[in-house]
């Protein structure tokens, strides 16, 4: 859209959160990566106050995946991650499915959302990228200008309640000498999905063509780098199209919720 | 009871998880602490359904005081942590509370069970004074024969739905020189209350008079050694007293749940 070019920020990575929610609220609709650099950007789930302890236990039950940052509750549309925002229009945008099937992806929600909606806030791995880099550490799908590429794995998350679904794994490519520093790196960040869940071997997982990605793009793999698969917060969103309930609203990939906290916040000793 | 005498093992610690319980369900109501020495023990509580989201929430946003090690939802009465066992039967004493108020202290707890119950298990901080032992730490409630002192602070827990209370934390003094080591070395137990809360200065958390602990028992504290304070798994428990639920069942303080989990499986790096 045309109009929103004077939405546009000058240097995204210099725009504070608050800035960059207000940006979106106003109808900007760009991927959020590059955005607010050292804040975490985290993944969204709303889902009706009737299942909302079956999802905080299957998140409890599969925490590589599931890493909660915050939960509000019915009624609640902001917090200090989003002090002062709304949940419903400071997204670039979301995903509305009723029924497990994906209806609309919208800029805001306001006409879908129910005062007994509880909303997940969950940790995304944007966040370890940059100390990956920082240490010397190849992102191959940053360096090829793409999304990170995704798959849907046969490995089960432990069910709960009526929520049950496949691993869902991003994957990054890491010169064989660098594995084991990326594996220490990502482990100081357990709440934004940590240590790899699988490294190498991806017929293993049930992935038969990496070039074949289920969400995002395929990247390149150099002779000598590895797969590494890392648990992925599209997770929760595999679960909810498995299984099917009534709403469900979560963010478009890509269009993340920019909150206030701290990457430094998430790393632990 | 005599009659409870040929209950007792021999060696306690040497006692495996599944003996231990079998004995609590046959009668046997003794203080936990030195059973089934490298396997976790757990502190208890259970919540009508109406609840569960509301104490999983709770324990989200104060996962110090509340580390879920797991969640039995209703009709479940065991998992993989008690496998085979009978979350009703298997621990040597419970409370019963009925809003907020403790009504009995029974070995086993079949009349009061509902089928509704949702059962919380939490990280104890027994599993983390054997690595500091092994450091050469000092544990003085365990030099004296005592069980540790628990405070009531003035900090309070961030509240979720119908539950709020105080923050309850544990305390060991610690020689000066060695309160670095105790936090390296605790830190790396996130799931049993990690690092300490707060280190000196007990009136800063309301704390009037060391010697007149709330829960357990006063130890004395020699000179040059440090109160330093970690987060208590009664925490939850205090909270049901202030928040008065209809029902919940709970251990009773230092009669916990032994589990088949490896103490070595709650180190992180």
């Amino acid at each position: 859209m045309t109009g929103e070019q004077h939405l546009l920020p000058e240097e995204p990575a210099n725009t504070s959160p608050a800035e960059a929610r207000a940006a979106f609220r106003a109808g900007l609709r760009v991927p959020t990566s590059g955005y607010s650099a050292g804040f975490a950007q985290v993944n969204v789930l709303a889902l009706p106050r009737k299942l909302a302890f079956d999802m905080l236990l299957f998140a409890q039950r599969n925490p590589k995946p599931c890493p909660v940052l915050g939960v509000l509750e019915p009624g609640q549309l902001n917090s200090e991650l989003l002090p002062g925002g709304d949940i419903r229009t400071d997204l670039p945008a979301y995903r509305v499915y009723r029924d497990g099937e994906l209806v609309e992806e919208p800029g805001e929600v306001l006409e879908h959302w129910r005062e007994d909606l509880v909303t997940f806030l969950l940790g995304c791995s944007f966040t370890f990228e940059t100390p990956m880099l920082d240490a010397g550490i190849p992102v191959r799908h940053l360096e090829q200008g793409r999304n990170v590429p995704m798959y849907r794995t046969w490995r089960r998350c432990a069910p709960a309640g009526a929520l049950t679904g496949p691993l869902v794994v991003s994957m990054r490519p890491i010169p064989a000498e660098r594995v084991a520093d990326a594996v220490r790196i990502t482990s100081r960040y357990p709440g934004v999905h940590g240590a790899p869940v699988h490294i190498g071997a991806p017929e293993e997982l049930g992935i038969e063509d990496l070039d074949a990605p289920d969400f995002g793009d395929p990247v390149d793999i150099p002779t000598g780098w590895i797969p590494v698969f890392w648990a992925c917060g599209v997770t929760p969103q595999a679960a909810v199209m498995e299984s099917r309930p009534e709403l469900a609203i979560s963010h478009s990939p890509g269009h993340m919720l920019i909150t206030d906290q701290p990457d430094a916040q998430l790393q632990v000793p």
